[in-house]
């Protein structure tokens, strides 16, 4: 039997949840595991690198494919170096030459000299990938950066109800107003070939957890990509947040999925996946997917201890029976 | 039978030709490399490294490391990128913010996060070699970084006759002038404990070729190491420099050799390779191999466009009956 295909597409942290979950997954499931990463990151070491060197920001690539790295002591080395953040060295405390690492993931700089030198951010990430052994491919949603510019009602505290352009990937992730519009810049990017080809072939397409302006939403704002995902055969699933935000701030989960359906009307979607406590008010949140032709399932996927984080190993047990049926 | 345990002393360039001849005897002999980097560079990447940072210099580990890099299109691509350089990047152009990566190899910023997110620059090494399916493994002479201080005379060339105090690696390296003496700062640095279980182990020590007073020298001024190498019932080789180099200027083949027993008295040597044409004097190169208990091999071991390098499979090719002899 063929592999089940899943292309999974988000930014850092949701995204992460997303892939280690479904690793978690393989031993009963023969998955196919595509990553699709948004390339609008312009915040820390990221956002230094691309205003610096002009390549895709690296950070949430590199979450990406840390996850999806191999479980043998090697590798799990490598993913640990790949994480490492260089503190403020000798010549901080020294007061001396600028410290030029400072800040900066190890990993983050391993990406940027591979797409450097290979002159392919594809071909960098499949490389970083088998130095991490990873267990799927990492992708950009874009082989060009991008911006996210919103539209965002109350950024400035003092003025309520004005509206107000917000740039940045950063800036829209930190907000306080409310984002009433979202869009790209450039505002028709180029899709990822190869992002195209993973998605008319896949058995799965999967949106989220994750910041939903920053990291999900974007994916449909790529024309080509937006069309790839409406005319893929593939059934789709959207794995909700656990709370809201602080770019998300007053948006209910059904609010969530909503914004889906505004920003490509012809996304059909076939699962809505919520924590069985965090969706708050299932029949609304019922009322939603079913709008985008989607049925509710509730499971426990959260941690235990009260953050609000996924667990991979919940929400890796909850995907099985999902991504299993049919087979 | 057991492999042939072979222990190449050495910097950068002259210890990477080394490396790579050695590799090159790998199919008629199986040799078990170990590689002994001096740590006191103190120039360019590594330099500003060092300062920034406080650990190892990587530069001549990284040069070590690659020249025995798995011959695969995987470790040969990660191989390439621990060579890559970053050059300056958009900010340079734009004149904006500080250019933090440029002129770094990215496998100089890789080994510095490998050490210090492990805490110990021998698992980094380590690491680092099984990332590039390193043949052999590559150790620092010293867990800690050393300096290089020199008595030179006429450093100043308006004063030819005045001796004075030259500091660190690189300005011994480029001094006009003559070396008189050398030292190390600390003078008596703790040596790694895995070379000297290497040392004690081996059944052949190569010292040479490189930059003699920075990179050859070096090793035998750290007492630990010193006594090692004596009491060591491995065989010695020295391979011989084509040319000499600017911190080298007036001293000959044979001079090379003496200043070898001047730095370690108790020091006996068993071969001296040197090419066949740069030799120049090979009576006098006798005679100075003699007097270390040696016997002088020519070879052609230079590449054959006339630039003053080894070739890597001429001097393999030299290499394979000298250190398969008596097996």
């Amino acid at each position: 039997m063929n592999p089940i295909r899943v292309v999974a597409f988000g930014g850092g942290h949701g995204l992460s949840a997303s892939l280690r979950a479904l690793r978690r997954c393989v031993p009963e499931l023969d998955l196919d595991i595509t990553a699709v990463v948004t390339v609008a990151d312009d915040g820390g070491s990221s956002g230094r690198l691309r205003a610096e060197r002009g390549g895709l920001p690296p950070g949430d690539l590199r979450q990406a494919l840390v996850a999806l790295a191999g479980d043998h002591p090697g590798t799990r080395r490598s993913a640990a170096l790949f994480q490492h953040r260089f503190e403020a060295g000798l010549a901080h405390v020294a007061g001396g030459a600028a410290d030029s690492l400072a800040g900066h993931a190890v990993g983050n700089l391993l990406i940027c000299g591979l797409m450097e030198l290979l002159g392919d951010p594809v071909a960098a990430l499949d490389h970083a990938g088998a130095m991490l052994g990873a267990v799927g491919r990492v992708l950009p949603m874009s082989r060009q950066p991008v911006g996210i510019e919103a539209r965002v009602r109350g950024a400035d505290p003092a003025h309520p109800d004005e509206v107000r352009a917000v740039r940045g990937q950063h800036q829209v992730a930190v907000t306080s107003g409310r984002v009433e519009s979202l869009r790209l810049t450039p505002a028709a990017p180029p899709a990822c070939a190869e992002v195209l080809t993973a998605v008319r072939d896949a058995d799965w397409l999967i949106f989220g957890p994750g910041s939903w302006y920053t990291s999900v939403l974007p994916h449909l704002l790529v024309p080509g990509l937006a069309d790839a995902i409406v005319s893929s055969s593939a059934r789709r699933l959207v794995t909700l947040n656990l709370v809201a935000e602080k770019e998300t701030l007053g948006l209910s989960l059904a609010d969530h999925l909503d914004t889906l359906g505004r920003y490509l009307p012809e996304l059909k979607v076939d699962l809505v996946l919520a924590d069985s406590t965090a969706v708050g008010d299932p029949e609304a949140v019922g009322r939603a997917a079913e709008s985008l032709g989607a049925r509710l399932v509730l499971a426990p996927v959260a941690v235990v201890d009260g953050t609000p984080r996924h667990d991979p190993a919940a929400l890796g047990a909850a995907l099985v029976p999902v991504l299993g049926a049919d087979r």
